[in-house]
């Protein structure tokens, strides 16, 4: 079986390109693709908010319902946002489309930095969430969690490179069953509020901590802040879909928005049904279970559906890496396109995904899983800093966006970099929104900054500048290339002219050899064998080897050296730079390199690898042509 | 700092091959160097022997004197075989060019299979004891005990680097410290024999096992057998001097006959005089201390001596390791130049030593203290079985030999494949002497099979054949290299000729593609710019650009393939292949690769390796000469 069957037998046949517009997805596909992230949000986003309030006892969990009023409310803002995005980039690529159409380079740069880490830490922390569901079930797997998260990648990654619409219906099952459990919950458990309600509760009365006791003014509003802001957890992926909005079939944008749509509408019901029914049932965090598993015990008296969700809860969590898997490949390839980021990251496999992106992605993140051990709760200081930073950054950008928009008059339009405006109604108030929006998120992300410096945000401010620091590099490097490579203004004065020397270094006389002198003979009439003898042995039989064939060696320069030392690469080397930088400067030295090819790749191992290292150590050197001259042998091992 | 720079603050500088001679190592160095694993093995092979007699209970270990001279009589015989070899092949190479030269290449590759294995086995099991030492001192140290132990690999490998001189010096002082405390130990104790031995002793009386007690018969004779083969561990590494004689100051084999005489002596006098000493003190083996540390103790009332004795038995421990470092490139490079090994294996580096050997030997030694965790315990079932194997093929070729030399008359000499003979007085005595040493190391080999094969001598008993296979494959290998390369009976009808053709794979034209191009048109009158087109706009923009350089582009063939996948290397390849399989049969076809070279080697990583990949992939087909043509551009990061 060779390389390329398996690669086929894992992967699939290659699709043609133009087969890219099957590939895409449709809604029902969409939805789980992207989805799976902010909807397992709804796995903790409560309880997130409830684990700050329970500083102020019991009695503070009441304010809940208000806070997670005000998480909606953002999610509303942001998804609206959102779809206005979708609307006016057409072309996908969220917060760093905009930021590059309204907010400059650096700003773009800046939001892809956030989300990039983002996107990485969001496959690690959801990989170490669904092993951590795993080995609560099978303590004994406790040991092996690292190489379950590593397999667990390897498996979602062979998933994403087998293409798109083969992992978005993989993916549509778990996601489609959660939110069905969920929402089933949620109705039976609103159905029967009163009689649930009336019933005592598991949780325990817990007393207001001495610190949350006294608190008054500033730091009680500090403390419903922060609240707010572990609450936000809930917006992480939302801005998923706005990237990719080219995975969708046509009409892209309509489809992503009314995707977007779909999903705010699930993601909103899940977290306020979750939130209200969690404060009425009068539910407070507990170490060993969570405030969704209490929930669903509580309502359906842990029958069937019961297991139903805490199963399809563990599974959603792992998938929700998956979302990952989409956004990273998709931005890197923007980012390549703009020459901020290796071309190759544009490129699409065998099956029109980003498998270059992939591969990055699966390797930092697996990088990451082993660094932290697996252990998601040491990662989560890291995550959601950089969504709530793109957030903003994008809302600012919708917010100038709008302000231009406003200035057209009805029937006008304007091409921007990007996209093209039409006059619109409301503009004003859209603007307005995502003023409110940006000023918002930029308030969490502080909080989140000041509330988690110390425990690891560091990291990532730390990061951010030194990515967009790169993107620059990156950028200044292809300039120079591409300035050094167009052909405009190029005369034939600027192509270096070929001298008329061929250098051919040789250890011994053999039909390799032979053969090599023979092509260079044809080449070039000063054709000069370089051999390089360490002994006076050696040199005997050179010479007496060289004798033996004089219709092939008459008009060729024999040169021998001696050495006293075993690198003989360096006289080859040191004569080869004299001839190029003083006999015949600035034109092109050609040297003929005879190579000995053994049929099997692994008998290499056998031979010293001169011709490989001589032409490595000739790469260096500018205007020296390197001509190999195989001669292939049937020796296998 | 260049990493030449790096290389040479190392290693040193590099030494000329004229020089290798003054390389070699006087007596006194070379004693240090080859002795530091047989005179090491002092530290245990008297204990080794009381092991397996306490079986017997206390009343057994009177046996260890009467063993332990039988061990001494082994000893004597084949430092007695080894001294005719090396005056018989005064340029080296022990038991494997003994064997060769009288048994035949299989009974040689067994000797030199089994040698390896055990070179290698020495530093993982001298390095780990060595580490043993530390961890027991140092208890916390445990946990790293493998990172120590490569540490102390890396250390070690080093040193032999740096040349065989300069690790004469280093190992001398721990040799000679150990020797002479040991030797002082031995003096006082025999002056104070008598006053001693009326001591009490701190062993505690052993009842003889249940399994000892009723011991009879053969049963009885193959304990004794036992415990002969545990001393036996005191001949490893004696061979080490014959496979070295090069590594001598003329006169060669005398200094290295006289350095095997002084070896002989003193480890024959440590070991007489340990066993002596111990049976006569009464001690006794104990799991918290050693034979050799009790008898020092009470020997020195545990004084100065007595730390001394203990620290430098620590050293010697770790540097016997050096003695697989001595022999084992030596041995490969003995094999690879009558080609059973890569032929790499015969270079010798900057310093004159065999570094690649070294290097290999680093390696796989390396792999082995991390497979075991740096236990030796666990690698001993493996060790001295090999050893074992090649003294007693080694003495059976000395067999054949003197049987040689026995039908020489007075004044004759005799040519051998490796060396030749001369007649010799009282050859008949020495062919008896070989006979029994021959004999009894084999039997001491079954002994060590059958005890330890469960432990896991099977390992050997599986690798020993599979390297010997292996040397035979790699033989093979070079023989057909050989035969394909040969020019006798070559005629000019035998080189391909070149066809007239040149094949330009290009993505673009810019200033690269033009130097190529150049150049092809300067070696055919048919050149084919050869580009795969995946997108109409791609298309466009190659013609438009081709159609601006008519000066350049007028008598070259444009060849455009549109292709539906992103794989574009592939027609490439295809087109290639047909042109030199089909239009072109038995003819050399010739390909011009423009590569873009950066000037700075990291921002290769930002570029596809469209050139590199490209070169692979012809690699593989017969016939196609591939001439890169460098464009570089300086453009740093």
């Amino acid at each position: 079986m060779t390389l390329v069957e398996i690669k086929r037998l894992l992967i699939g046949e290659p699709f043609p390109t133009s087969r890219e517009i099957h590939e895409r997805l449709d809604k029902v596909r969409a939805l789980a693709v992207f989805a799976s992230d902010p909807i397992s949000s709804n796995a903790y986003a409560t309880e997130a908010i409830m684990s700050v309030l329970i500083a102020l006892g019991s009695g503070g969990l009441a304010m809940t319902l208000p806070v997670g009023m005000g998480v909606a409310g953002l999610i509303l803002l942001v998804i609206f946002s959102y779809i206005q995005t979708i609307l006016h980039y057409p072309d996908g690529g969220g917060a760093y489309t905009v930021a590059k159409d309204n907010l400059g380079t650096m700003a773009s740069l800046l939001a892809a930095a956030a989300l990039l880490t983002d996107y990485i830490l969001t496959v690690s922390v959801s990989i170490s969430a669904g092993v951590r569901a795993v080995t609560s079930a099978v303590p004994a797997a406790f040991e092996y969690r690292v190489w379950i998260a590593l397999v667990a990648i390897v498996l979602i990654t062979w998933v994403n490179l087998r293409g798109v619409r083969d992992s978005g219906t993989i993916f549509a099952i778990p996601t489609y069953a959660f939110v069905g459990g969920v929402l089933l919950v949620i109705v039976i458990g609103l159905a029967r509020l009163n009689s649930l309600a009336g019933l005592p509760t598991s949780a325990p009365v817990v007393p207001a901590s001495d610190h949350g006791a006294s608190l008054a003014g500033f730091a009680y509003v500090w403390l419903l802040l922060r609240a707010f802001a572990g609450g936000c957890t809930a917006l992480t992926g939302i801005e998923a879909i706005s990237n990719g909005v080219q995975a969708f079939k046509p009409p892209e944008s309509k489809n992503a928005a009314a995707t977007m749509v779909a999903m705010g509408v699930m993601a909103m019901s899940l977290f306020v049904g979750i939130t209200f029914l969690s404060t009425h049932l009068r539910l407070a965090p507990q170490e060993a279970e969570s405030i969704l598993s209490q929930l669903t015990r509580q309502v359906t008296s842990g029958g069937l559906l019961y297991y139903w969700v805490q199963f399809f809860t563990a599974m959603i969590l792992f998938l929700a890496a998956n979302t990952g898997y989409q956004d990273f490949p998709r931005l890197s390839s923007f980012l390549a396109r703009d020459n901020f980021l290796p071309r190759w990251l544009q490129n699409r496999g065998d099956r029109l995904v980003y498998s270059s992106g992939i591969m990055v992605l699966a390797i930092i993140s697996s990088l990451i899983v082993i660094i932290f051990q697996a252990d998601e709760i040491a990662m989560l200081p890291l995550y959601a800093l950089g969504v709530m930073l793109s957030f903003s950054i994008s809302q600012s950008g919708m917010f100038r966006l709008m302000g231009r928009i406003r200035h057209l008059k009805k029937g006008e339009s304007l091409k921007t970099q990007v996209t093209e405006i039409h006059y619109e109604a409301n503009a004003k108030w859209k603007q307005a929104t995502n003023a409110l929006g940006a000023g918002v998120t930029f308030l969490v992300f502080i909080i989140l900054v000041l509330t988690k410096f110390m425990e690891g945000a560091w990291v990532v401010a730390l990061l951010v500048p030194v990515m967009v620091t790169t993107f620059y590099g990156v950028h200044r490097h292809y300039d120079r290339v591409a300035e050094a490579l167009t052909t405009r203004g190029m005369t034939m004065d600027d192509i270096s002219e070929v001298a008329d020397v061929v250098v051919i270094p040789i250890a011994d006389v053999h039909r390799g050899t032979v053969l090599a002198i023979e092509f260079a003979k044809r080449i070039s009439s000063d054709v000069r064998a370089l051999c390089v003898t360490t002994s006076a042995q050696m040199d005997d039989r050179l010479l007496r080897r060289w004798n033996r064939f004089p219709e092939i060696t008459a008009d060729v320069q024999l040169i021998r050296i001696e050495y006293d030392y075993r690198d003989v690469l360096s006289p080859v080397v040191d004569y080869i730079e004299q001839l190029n930088e003083v006999e015949f400067p600035d034109k092109l030295t050609t040297v003929v390199v005879p190579e000995f090819i053994p049929e099997h790749r692994f008998a290499n191992f056998l031979h010293n690898q001169t011709a490989n290292r001589l032409r490595w150590r000739l790469r260096e050197h500018k205007d020296i042509v390197i001509i190999d001259v195989p001669f292939h042998i049937d020796s296998r091992l």
